[in-house]
């Protein structure tokens, strides 16, 4: 075993489980203040939801060997209460139980991330319910699909294996897969009451909570990437390299075309290319130069900064621009390790620019492609049936008066007890 | 020396910092917004207070060879001012400069951990002195009985080395030592003024900042658990696994309680049941496997839920539930390591599920009620004689306007200058 | 190359890069309301345009070879887009790409500490464009005096080779450098309208965010700290107690100084004082023992606590007091380096209290001359022709009526949805 890559799994594995307030910050600080706390609750809930399953019978669906060879889905029944993962095997590079601990956070936060699209407007029970489905039915294959290398006499997953697709930290798995689901999931759910209309509650109620949030999703994105190498090596190094400077560039980019469009940029922006920009990295984070990080980020913030317009042209409501972000920047950053991929940086194979011709291109429009179109087809399934039967959506007056009050009986905030007097009549020391 | 080893303490002792903050705006979003500040103060204050007794005679009365042999307390004199503790020793895994910082957290967190219990009603000068009193005379002896492994020819605690009880990260000695301790202070401080009649300020005032409070705790817990491995290895990897399954699980737990019970879950459940379930998986996060750890978690959340009501029945005003979570959980969790230890952990003994007899659950017994009764017997005569001398409480009319503007003359928000328009009319590009 | 060193750096660099919401968190909860969000893009937007700037030559010029072997700048081609941080060099302790992400952030936070002295009256593109300029003429010349050692073949900078000043992780490069940096600025930029008479928005308007950002602040620092030795080791260890301890002795000195002074200490002043303690032991974190850091947390902690007042005697805006802590908590701890600096400690020298005499206490006062110097007369020149050319200062009335709204058309909050009522009448289960 080797300690410093343990030690590198065992930091990366706390800062990905910071993303889970983080995200829920982010996302809360963007809704109206009658639902901050609903959307907290979703965020929190979701990732509880899924470290239980992932103990029971996730991990082995993701990372069992695959049944029957077909490289599709994993043994349920491999790691079953996940008691075989704490033997020591010396063997091993890292302990398999903190990879186990790492990928539990990577499928707790996927579910999560969807509920950014679906804010003030689905019952809580029903969130739930569809968060254990999805995992079960969508998360756990495609993850298998892209997370679960071949080993030593082990079958994985087809796309990182027999397809060959680069990802390095989940630009399938997790965005583009999210992105699709959350785009189904509008479809079936419709728009909020008063959306795009006057009176409407779009504007986010606290803007440096999102900042707030989108810095500790930065901070763990870090651990996200990072400990995607698996190791404590020049690779890791690389991709926190990359990590950084591709967020840097997104950022700028986001708000250049703010400023060119609208005459100025704004926080939330700011936020937004920061996120566009971590997702856009997070599959060639392994492939790219530094420059190439660079440019790819570039790319990523100013597209998404563009796309999450396409939602007022076309109609579907997606509150926090999950579809914008994640599955359009999903899409970007896939795409263009095809074209910035070098076989210079630790995990790149030569793109389009470095002479490597289409191929690589190729492979990466497939991955993408099919985990959108699994993602989205079995999502508005999902979602359907639950609509048909349990109901996804509360009352209108519900969505009207906040669904914290409603759902958890509780305000966000209490400022009855903030002064109101601007002066301060402090006592003499030994007041107390 | 070990280098990976080495770069998880770091890391760890790092983690465990981020609880400082974490724990002030867990308890500071939870009280009134006239209160907060305080909170925070009496947070930080405790931290800074004895992270400096730490350095002059803290670190060696707990972890100092036992005088006498006896197990009770470590020499005062041996790392006096703490110089010994930059030599270079090559021969050990982690250097011990790392582990007296690391530990330094866990003294000055235990003891802002009882300040949850007493929001709103105490002198700040009269904090501060108990603070420095409850550590030197309650902490540092029980941290010695608990945390002081016997080494070549040196002798420590009792708990640990001659009783064999198992508590990994502290269920004995930091989370029943500040239960029993605040519960303590409690009866001797008294119920605030109003407390459960109309007018009174039990409400939360930030319930994002609780949830964000929440999420950084659970962060740092990983090192807090993960840490008290003292090695980058398969041991600390499966307690963090188990960390984080048991946080799930505990609010999951939680909020089913809550939904049976009321009809509805709420936010302040969520992060109320993470926290239960990190103090419940405290003691056992090397014992249990990750199915255990489910189970234990679970458990944890809800006994919890229902123990925070006990204080309304029994008529002692526990703020923040200091008493309800960590005596509680800290009890729960101590005691399950006898039930559901297991010899296929890390640092795992057969407990009664696994065919291990009631031998481990009896040890565990004894180490928590020692802990508890001594705690609660040195904490109630310690807050008794300054109640006495110095006074502990402020004047009614300091409490019903605010420790913040009183004691500290400061309020913690100034909305003012908030705008009440919904318009905004940004200015042309050049406008700045 | 060592895995465990490489992983403690990984993780520094993730600690670092959270600084940034850090600082942008504890400058923002401080001013109005009204310019919180600007405030916040100033930070993100420092360290997003540094980032860019360091791939393309920042590090080169930081890093690179000596120009002409003169340890004044480094060879700006060297690095030249990075690509060639990406090989493996298995002779390394730890890779150069990681490094390389380390000291990005160095510089990104350095540029950024300054925006907090210039709050609400400056041009968002001023400031950009400031940054950029300044990143390029100021910090990239001194981070290579102070940083760059000399190796095999390379000629590194002139104050750590040349002169041999002791400044661990940046009193000098970071903290001196924009402390003066930013005084030079306010004098170009003159007062806010309203300073310091009635209806002036002086007042921190969330101190919660404060301690948050101070916090985040704080956890961050121990990569900062503990990162700058470059290795997982003792050294490293030492550090990061020395960090934890003088905090915590800081955090009291500005405490007692406001209790002797005012009657009442302050949630602000614990933030403060938190700070002045990070900066004071920055430079010497590694050459004083654990006691020395707890006398010289304790002074730099009083210090700063008087020399924020200085300002309103000599009539400079300083707005959150980047010159009262950074330059005067940098000046002190490199001057105390001279005096409590001891060969006990990994990286000391004796200073004069240990019999050293005042040879070291000589290189550090012209190691803080030199840079508070250039850096002080170079930033008033780029801030001087900024101002003559495209402006730096807002028109009047965007300043009162407040930059957020004015220059990125938004409001941090909207409180409008926040429920007035007390009650809450939460629905039956079956509500949603």
């Amino acid at each position: 075993m080797d300690t410093g890559s343990t030690a590198w799994m065992l930091a990366s594995t706390a800062l990905v489980c910071l993303m889970v307030p983080g995200l829920a910050l982010f996302y809360g600080g963007m809704v109206a203040a009658k639902s901050v706390l609903n959307m907290i609750m979703m965020t929190f809930g979701a990732v509880a939801l899924v470290g239980c399953i992932w103990v029971v019978y996730g991990f082995s669906a993701s990372f069992g060997d695959s049944i029957g060879g077909a490289g599709l889905l994993g043994d349920v029944t491999e790691y079953f209460g996940m008691s075989g993962v704490m033997k020591d095997d010396p063997k091993a590079v890292i302990p398999l139980s903190v990879f186990a601990a790492f990928q539990a956070l990577f499928a707790a936060l996927t579910a999560a991330l969807i509920c950014g699209a679906i804010s003030d407007r689905i019952k809580f029970g029903s969130w739930m319910t569809f968060t254990g489905i999805w995992v079960t039915l969508v998360y756990l294959p495609v993850a298998h699909w892209v997370f679960a290398f071949d080993g030593k006499g082990v079958v994985g997953g087809w796309i990182v294996n027999r397809l060959g697709a680069i990802d390095f930290a989940g630009g399938t798995a997790v965005h583009i897969n999210s992105g699709a689901a959350a785009l189904a999931v509008i479809l079936v759910l419709g728009k909020r009451i008063g959306w795009q209309k006057d009176g409407g509650t779009e504007r986010p109620h606290n803007l440096p909570l999102v900042m707030l949030g989108a810095g500790l999703l930065w901070f763990g994105w870090f651990g996200f990437n990072g400990g995607s190498a698996l190791t404590s090596s020049n690779a890791a190094s690389v991709v926190v390299l990359n990590t950084f400077v591709a967020t840097c560039s997104a950022m700028l980019g986001w708000l250049l075309v703010e400023k060119l469009r609208d005459g100025h940029s704004t926080s939330l922006g700011a936020a937004s290319g920061a996120i566009a920009g971590l997702v856009a990295i997070t599959p060639s984070c392994g492939a790219v130069s530094p420059s190439g990080a660079l440019l790819l980020g570039a790319i990523g913030g100013a597209v998404c900064a563009l796309a999450v317009g396409l939602k007022y042209r076309l109609g579907y409501d997606d509150s926090l621009d999950v579809v914008g972000i994640h599955l359009v920047g999903g899409i970007t950053g896939t795409l263009l390790v095809g074209v910035l991929g070098t076989s210079e940086a630790p995990n790149g194979v030569d793109g389009l620019l470095y002479g490597g011709g289409l191929s690589l291109l190729g492979k990466q429009a497939v991955g993408a492609f099919a985990v959108l179109a699994y993602s989205f087809a079995m999502t508005w399934l999902i979602a359907k049936a639950l609509d048909r039967t349990m109901g996804l959506r509360v009352r209108p007056e519900v969505e009207q008066e906040g669904v914290d009050a409603h759902l958890h009986a509780e305000n966000a905030y209490d400022l009855t007890h903030v002064p109101t007097t601007t002066a301060l009549t402090p006592q003499p020391a030994n007041a107390g």
